[in-house]
């Protein structure tokens, strides 16, 4: 158990509209900070006012970018309570990065009482248009002055609030992803499991590309063949050919999702056949052309789930459902948004509410 | 040109002692800064008092890892004259490293102006005992608040220096290098050709186990088949093999070290024959059985040259040349080192004076 203090503001800021809030551009009344000194361990647990971090421009985190991140969210149910959505899944995934990051690891239960704690304070920021959320961002960084490359001997980590709109501001409309087939995002042996900022930082570029292609995202093969499909920008992917329905597997190069992990859960339940066998591009080609590749849609808690209307690889341009939502990519929006929301019962015992 | 405005401390701190500088313990007494903002461009280049950095906890940088860097030194000469050895080099690489990262390219030109007119302002921090140097080290990052991934619309270059010792606190003694055969480093596509912050936090993890095993440093194979030989931690690496000198080649996944093209430069003057083929770790460990590797070293700028004793594949222990600096390892340190610090003639052209 965390002992946290809290120092409230004393100048909160006017609540922004909902209409518009789109994604990262607000920031709530508060912060939270819980130092971790080398020796000592974690300590001086702490919600402030919202404010700048001061680095000494020698701060290891900008120079050799040690930190990572988790995303969440926080929605606001129609009796109006305040509820997170498997908190504990973001919390172990950051248990796992900052291993592999030489990050100090926060204990799974402490992570969750922080973002609660901090959720708590401010549930007055939790919007409640339909789409909207309270979108929360723990993440850690090295912040010890030292130009030497070798792991930190203090690091903060934060959590900050954002209120969002719907990721997509189009709404659940098909995007359309490019098949990156000359930069690489993971390898065997790398990040790609985890949520490390330098992941993201190495990914910028392919989104430019997209952009001046016209597509909103990317879609990565592997690193070694670039052959087979790992994920998107930010989200899993999935793609439903012949009745089945495929996703690449989290098996060191992939972000293992919960957004996924759920969609795989309940898509089972549902009767349906997961592979999480590798798949090459080629064969999704060669099905879109067979009439068998029948839905493709991302994951994430951005987006939820975002329907993939067109798909770029090299030359080929596969259609997918005629630009229209799938059966499977619509019931799965609906039924996970609806137990996010609290719209629909929690059969799953995913929600754990901020009380 | 830029136009850099100079604010002077008013608060200069004492000189640290020179026989216990280590690397990257202290800081001078001023920082140079130059803001870029999209649609801008590069503007306020000043410099101004060392000072802590305010950043939003949202700050791009902090989340996405949007950071390079570089690093080159400025040397005392017998005569006192203060000198820097092929910026330009420095300058080009981070604007090749800026491309692939989305960030801001800052001209060849007024990199160097920047790092000579900081220099020229801290001239009294370089210090004169044997070994030691003015560290210098330009760096960026990205420091809009915003949590959507994408490039960001407003970055910070800085530069920064720090006195040191001899990076190897051991002097020119061989050091000890593990292969590492488990984690990566790069693979094709991403990133490894540049000094982005990510490509060092990746590598923390197997700092940290070549050093429970009693390695200073690991050596990275390629990321596809954990086959061939690319680098050393922060050095490139370099081995001499039955007479012919192998090092990786610079296709991507390797840094392109400033010393290990000087090197190159020296050696092919030298009459030698400078292999970058791709170089298999068995067949070194092979030629080392043979009694055929004569020699192995790294090479970077804050080590110059470094010999390596003993190299561990798998099971396989290496010791090269009985744990004593190679002819050509020394014939390197001297000639680089004589040249930085200006007790040989510049033959090269290599060095550029600060007046
Ligand atoms: C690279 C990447 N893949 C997948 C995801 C989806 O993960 P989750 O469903 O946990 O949000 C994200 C976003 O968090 C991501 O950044
Ligand atoms: C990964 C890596 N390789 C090689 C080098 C050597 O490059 P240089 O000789 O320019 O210092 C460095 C250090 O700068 C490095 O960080």
């Amino acid at each position: 158990m965390l002992d946290i203090k809290f120092t409230p503001t004393t100048n909160k800021k006017p609540k922004p509209d909902q209409h518009n809030l789109g994604f990262g551009n607000y920031y709530t009344d508060h912060m939270l900070i819980i130092d971790h000194t080398e020796g000592i361990g974690w300590h001086d647990a702490r919600i402030v006012p919202y404010q700048p971090i001061q680095l000494d421009p020698a701060a290891m985190v900008l120079h050799y970018a040690m930190e990572s991140f988790e995303g969440m969210k926080a929605y606001r149910t129609p009796e109006g309570k305040v509820q997170l959505f498997r908190p504990d899944c973001n919390a172990e995934r950051m248990w796992n990065t900052n291993a592999r990051m030489c990050l100090p690891q926060l204990p799974v239960e402490d992570f969750v009482q922080a973002v609660k704690a901090l959720v708590k304070v401010e549930e007055d920021w939790v919007p409640s248009l339909p789409g909207t959320s309270l979108y929360i961002r723990p993440f850690i960084f090295a912040d010890e002055p030292h130009l030497g490359v070798r792991t930190s001997k203090t690091h903060q980590f934060m959590i900050i609030c954002s209120p969002v709109g719907a990721y997509y501001s189009t709404g659940i409309n098909p995007v359309k992803i490019f098949v990156e087939d000359e930069y690489t995002r993971a390898c065997p042996g790398g990040t790609g499991f985890t949520k490390c900022g330098g992941n993201y930082a190495a990914s910028l570029i392919s989104q430019v590309k997209g952009h001046e292609l016209g597509y909103e995202q990317s879609l990565w093969l592997d690193g070694v063949e670039h052959k087979y499909v790992e994920e998107v920008g930010s989200m899993n992917c999935f793609f439903k050919i012949d009745g089945t329905i495929y996703t690449a597997p989290c098996v060191g190069t992939v972000l293992p999702g919960v957004t996924r992990r759920s969609c795989i859960a309940l898509l089972e339940k549902w009767g349906y056949t997961v592979s999480e066998e590798r798949l090459p591009i080629v064969d999704i080609v060669k099905a879109s052309k067979e009439g068998k590749l029948e839905e493709v849609f991302g994951t994430g808690t951005a987006a939820v789930i975002s329907p993939v209307g067109e798909l770029r690889y090299e030359d080929d341009v596969c259609k997918i459902n005629d630009g229209k939502i799938g059966d499977v990519t619509q019931r799965l929006y609906d039924t996970l948004t609806g137990i996010q929301w609290g719209t629909k019962p929690d059969d799953m015992g995913w929600t754990v509410p901020v009380e």
